[in-house]
């Protein structure tokens, strides 16, 4: 099992946000990093955790600096761990000519196309690898009580997880919020261009397996799901959340179970985020510590 | 008087942060910009403001994103104003050679230097053109009710401008704050190369007008100040905090006017200064609605 190496440690809200890189086998032997919060009260045993997935552009740093989270983290007493968007330096050609695609943009899914599938597998790597070698490293964290969150594209990876997780049976995860989630990848722009870009099966295979409109349909088992967006999100077209309400109204979800909110003015900004931030982590907890 | 020009707007708790720019002729006709919040309580009427002065290699962004002062400043009913740490673009030979002087770094000085006479008078642009040119504009915010903190060079911003508005009798303050200050610049490495740089009497006029240590011994009114320092910061060589409250004890100002709080075990990050963001917020807003 791979080591983690420190990197940085910083006291935050009476716990600590540390810095770790380690080799991920996942992504093909590169460097991956992540911070994760403990609160303090992970000193006296293992606490509730939540995986926090970034969007567009972002590295393992802009939510824990921007996203205002670890305030109630740490009053709850719950981890966060921000895994990074994507590998890093794997020298694919092409891997740096866009900032939604490659580099910064991995969609969560383990690329199907020959020319991505050996470094570009985040579903593996944050559903799988990351909780492994945090739990061989003895960190202080519950991977039984894990719940999942994340924003745009990372709000989408969120919903993947989760409604996979549920699909499969594993239950990796008790619960499931995204802040301007991308719903309905295989019918916005952003979805179409990675789908066809890191599945050999294109869109068709996004459509199967990363598309969470299409995966609630086939949920049969209760589910935990927030959802919040801005009305004015400048990247709305992206979005989709109408489709993504009604598939789970179709599906006999209602508003106790999928409760979809969008919030009046709100853009896409982590100003947006950071303002809902404390509600998603309460509702998390909730459920966590129930 | 000039007018403002907005960059950008995002709503934020129920309020907006708006980014403003304009000519500033304080600094030499230079474009300036700042950020706003605005409570949703600005919409009935002007709302007491905190003047929050940012740390070397800021601009007026980081703390309004990383700070996490603008949950408790939405619930208080309460503005802050972000300005920038220094002018931009002013053209002069090294103003991009240091990280620690000229641009991000304009220490709240008004320059005497001939070299940075007519654009590094960022006293004189925090302290008065900001306030005049946000009032002109029409801006719901009440400058009778204003405070003022800061972090790092901004925390000696702060002192410093607060303590130079009592001892001339000006009051433009109510209250000060500040995260890890530099509290005695005329004998810290960063602000001896301050003075040195940007004032003609050098060190010896820094000390007469800008160091926080040696102003705070003349004042003969009643104060409000509150420091946090982390007891692991790594810039701890810089700070000084001992002096400051040294002069303050000997100048006759106990606890309950002068309060500096070595917090255990934290660094000098954003990360420090948000965990007690929310305590500077409720100090100053119990002195400004009082």
């Amino acid at each position: 099992m791979a080591k983690l190496e420190q990197l940085s440690c910083a006291k935050h809200f009476g716990g600590t946000l540390t810095k770790y890189k380690f080799k991920s086998g996942v992504l093909g032997n590169l460097d991956a990093k992540f911070n994760v919060f403990l609160p303090s009260s992970s000193a006296h045993g293992k606490v509730p955790v939540l995986m926090y997935l970034g969007g567009l552009t972002c590295t393992e740093d802009n939510a824990a600096q921007k996203g205002g989270f670890m305030r109630d983290a740490a009053a709850e007493g719950i981890a966060i761990i921000f895994p990074d968007t994507s590998p890093r330096g794997a020298g694919i050609q092409g891997e740096d000519d866009h900032w939604d695609f490659g580099t910064g943009a991995g969609w969560y899914v383990d690329a199907t196309h020959p020319q991505w599938i050996k470094h570009y597998k985040m579903f593996t790597h944050v559903a799988q690898e990351l909780p492994e070698v945090i739990e061989a490293a003895g960190l202080p964290v519950d991977f039984s009580r894990q719940s999942v969150l994340g924003h745009s594209m990372g709000g989408h990876g969120a919903l993947v997880l989760y409604l996979t997780s549920l699909l499969c049976g594993s239950n990796t995860y008790r619960s499931c919020s995204a802040f301007a989630p991308v719903c309905a990848p295989s019918v916005a722009p952003w979805g179409i261009k990675a789908f066809n870009g890191y599945l050999s099966g294109g869109v068709e295979e996004g459509r199967d397996k990363y598309d969470a409109t299409l995966l609630i349909e086939r949920v049969r088992t209760p589910v935990n799901i927030l959802i919040d967006y801005g009305t004015a999100d400048e990247f709305k077209h992206q979005l989709n959340p109408d489709l993504f309400i009604d598939a789970a109204r179709k599906a006999g979800f209602d508003e106790t179970q999928v409760q979809v909110r969008g919030q009046d003015g709100y853009d896409h900004s982590y100003y947006f985020v950071a303002t809902f931030a404390p509600e998603h982590v309460k509702f998390h907890a909730r459920i966590l510590k129930a």
